[in-house]
């Protein structure tokens, strides 16, 4: 069930069975010369929809900008700084409770936002509002991500490619596969990231010159259609198994 | 043109050139019982999104969620609380003038945000950072809306119910307009939401048990059309007007 | 009964039978060459004093300084930022909680103070600390307004103009009405203020010269007179109407 | 020069001219059962007006309410929390300086604020905003009020009683005096506020169970108004100190 | 008993029987050419510690930097700006009341972390967390002192000389105490701090060259042992007077 | 060098030759039965005192309270909750810079502080004040960690008991090193953290019975010493590698 296409007696209903939303959260940010920057919302909010619809849970709107200061060189990244983010997720988050959503999955697509949805999840938790959970996609299936590509390419690499071949295709720029590959880094291997132990760099741009690591030719919509049913998959168990849970049991222990 | 739908090389070829760019803003809340919860961000995404096409400007993406706790009361409401809000809707315009963006305009479609985005709009220009101005459509054309409408209805009323006819028919209950005007308040005079000179209301429940006002049943796709395409023509000239300043134009004054 | 003129014994006698406080706000900025910068402050407080004076409810001290950074152009204007205005105000408000005080008038002449007012208003509801509405003495006379005048003039216009020609005569400058007049905007129609339906402007100064608009020369000491008693019944009756109310009707209802 | 009482026309030559203002701060709180709870804002502003008649320089309106928790369980007393308080009086303060005004005298006759505005008057001057100092008139003649009572008496006492009896004494309730005496503390070092060197007590009512503190039955309006003169003195000295500087010297010195 | 040198089983023993905390609190600053700038948190450190195992009662870990910008023109002065450091405290002696702590001693050795920790103080004791009590050694024996020393020397002066030389002689330069009062002041009488009742200054550079005020040369380790020793013996009668206390004495009266 | 030893004179030496501090970090949380609170910032005060002694490089003193509400169940376990705890950080590190730190490292022993110091970081590098970065120790050797443990155990495990039998061996209960393993979870694999890709746990209660992980038997005060040495050289490096950056190429990069 998609809110936002619903009038309010049918959410009335929803509310009297129901108590649990699915939140698609993403980015507006470089994805390298061949994806839009649409990537990451777009595949967030196609998770949160398909597992809505397989579920008959309620999928909110997408929140389309996140936290991607670390892409902003490269143009058109669109991003909010934490502090704001967190209070903006925490603010809605906090809202739902009002209508009785108790359980709450974060169907997150941005390793950006991950730890500050996380922080949010910890707020509404610890004053039992809510129980929130983060979940990203190729979390949820590493050992398959693995199997399929040679490189398990992160940002802009193969792995989000075929996503978005599957999902978006007419906003992929296929012809610059081979371009994205060679401009980037296409082993992250040797990416000189870390330093002694510290993560001595901050912006993606001191790693790439493109925007993007891994070997996107590698990609297709096959590959993308298979790993978008299987991660649906182990969001829809995760949606049930979250169901199944007595809100106490989400809420903080006591102390020892 | 669509930024999330562009990669960074065609953003990159945008901000040498142009320095404008539209920000559609919307709610999720509830629009009575005919309307989905979308009406807002909907409309908002839809004005934004074709005076980008006409006029080749940038348009980002939607912000879906905005203040709107006047309508708590009605299931499915969804809200984020005004200082979060404003400090959101600040943070990622200051970050869009990283790229070269010097005016903005906010294509609005909820009146909750209205004050807000003009409070964000002080806050950029005042320390010279962008010139952002707020825009919503119905007060673009205000007689049209008169001329079409007996009521010149206002929230979740004939105007709105005739936009989202237009622009997203199938999820318009075309079957509960009477009931939507029979239970609410048709005649927006009739609500007693002022007395001896104060606002003594905070919710729409306060006024209204549906959530709605005005006479839905006069709303025709039409007239959606109609109200979109006069509507549309302001929002494009406004873009020009804007783009044809000169940015220290659009900046505060000096003291007297 | 003015709480800055008592003793704590009379004020806890007070707090025994009432719950009611009136609160003054205004501001300190320019009304143009012949209207003093205390306007604003010096209206609001007349109205809350004399409605105390009728009534027997408490009235408090003034704010002085309030939301102004639009006409801070011309000297003098002093002003806070929204963000520390309505925490200011919210601060206070809780604390005269304490005391009992669930039911609060703002009684405002600054019309840069409303929607904070509006904000603070609503976050005290909504915890159910207590209920305050905003009231301002031309909003609750509208109808007196543009009988008296011609122009029914906004800013450092006729109407503030005769106001306090009434109230502090001394420090009207009458021998300057026909400059305002002539060095302002005379009629509100000729400020170019709305472009295609976006308020394009933000600081008093991009309208008017001097600070004002309408047609100063049309006050009168006599008129000010007519509207203070006219708009102080109003007051004294919204008053009333606040103390008849049971304080449960006044919180937020539930949820549909 | 009364700021409020001034056209804009009239401020702009001030400010052509000079750079300092005077800003009287106070609170609104029990004083005990003899004195209004308007004392500190009635004598703050008593202060600065007198200076500022006296020397020409420039006097805003005054803040009535400040940071008074300790008083709260006596009736009436308002306050604001502190870091409210703060942020509030470094707005107006940091605008102030929009207008030129570089030095600031804060008339403070309420010790509850004055850490307050030490703290924003070194956020003001570190970053080379303004430079403000907080002045209360005790303490610009501490040897005199030594010399003028027995018990140089401190919240509500003889003091602040003769002050008040000189500057509103219609407010005073003389007929009070002994019994203000005899239920608060007479002598201050029988206040058992501090405990093997830490002061453990946080409310006035720990300490005193009408609110005060010293001998009222030694106060007397001509007391008062000797203090008042010689405090003005005092007061006006340091503003024409204040004026004698050169901003640089003002300003924080470079490191060691 | 430390707590950072227990293991879990022995706290929660000390947690079912007791429910007071010393929490250290001092600064790294500059305390003239003679003084090691750890001089405030060591001080701090010593006492709590020794507190804590002469009754037994829990120590926490040190806060090492303090609200010290009025040092900062000295090299190595560390400091955290006062919202900050009062957020700080607050957080984490809220969180000590989550395992039963419900009485705090911060057992402070800075001047200007006072009013910030009883700030704090006020915080946690006015919504019933916890009662928090600032203590600084020199306030419990100030006769002592007084006797001790020909001048009763603040910063950096015989006081706290004598202290370091007891608590960690080897960091004391005792070649430089005659440079320390030559290069500073001697007398504090002689700064001139405060003009026509105000003061004037922010900076401790502002007074003295070389950050230090009094005469070192009349410091020992035997008057600092001597120092310490009834300092100690006060701050152990304090802990013992608050585990006396009920718990609902310590949290604030009732209105009148 | 270590700052706090140290009186201003020899500081200002240092900065007139260096721009580089190292700030250790830790937490003050429970680690199981058999290891002290402490070991969180005991670890990183090592590491850091002793990177400062071969490089002679500047340290400062030890935040020795962290992010630490995941283990709050466990008695004594202190925390700051994250706001606070990067607001306080991001203070002194800027106020470092004051002094001409323009490089800092985070020596930091806490797994819960990771995410908040890069938060920091960020802070401070994008406007320019100082280029910081956070560095553990265990993430500078993780081939040697592998190597030296079966279980390369995490919180409380094997890694962390044999620093500490190291570093303050005093106070290691090696008499519980048995139970610590039989009460906790020993094979990490077994801790069931993750479920269908998401994190669904908040607390480290919700995994180990006993607060720890890993097999502690397997620790010994050698190989404590081994890691101690092989990491201490790691950050000997990275500073030796900060150092000799210049200045602009830590800051951010250019827009593409």
């Amino acid at each position: 069930m998609y809110l936002a296409d619903e009038a309010w007696p049918e959410l009335e209903e929803y509310f009297a069975e129901e108590s649990l939303a699915l939140v698609p959260l993403g980015s507006t940010e470089q994805h390298g010369p061949h994806l839009p920057e649409s990537t990451d919302h777009t595949i967030a909010e196609a998770f949160a929809r398909e597992a809505a619809e397989r579920t008959g849970f309620l999928c909110t709107p997408t929140v389309n900008v996140g936290v991607s200061p670390h892409h902003r060189q490269f143009p058109g990244t669109m991003w909010v700084d934490p502090p704001e983010f967190r209070d903006y997720v925490e603010s809605f988050t906090r809202n739902l409770a009002y209508h009785g959503i108790d359980r709450v999955v974060f169907v997150n697509a941005h390793g950006g936002n991950v730890q500050h949805l996380r922080e949010v999840g910890r707020r509404v938790r610890d004053d039992g509002t809510a129980y929130a959970v983060e979940w990203m996609w190729d979390e949820s299936i590493p050992e398959l991500v693995d199997e399929v590509f040679e490189q398990n390419g992160p940002h802009g690499g193969p792995k989000e490619t075929a996503m978005m071949q599957y999902l978006d295709g007419e906003h992929v720029h296929d012809d610059r596969l081979e371009a994205a590959r060679d401009g980037g880094v296409a082993s992250v291997a040797d990416a000189d990231t870390v330093k002694h132990g510290s993560r001595t760099f901050y912006d993606a741009i001191d790693n790439t010159d493109n925007g993007v690591l891994g070997d996107q030719t590698d990609a297709t919509a096959e590959k993308g259609e298979r790993l978008f049913e299987a991660a649906s998959d182990q969001l829809v168990q995760l949606c049930e198994w979250l169901d199944d849970q007595r809100f106490e049991d989400l809420l903080p222990k006591d102390r020892v």
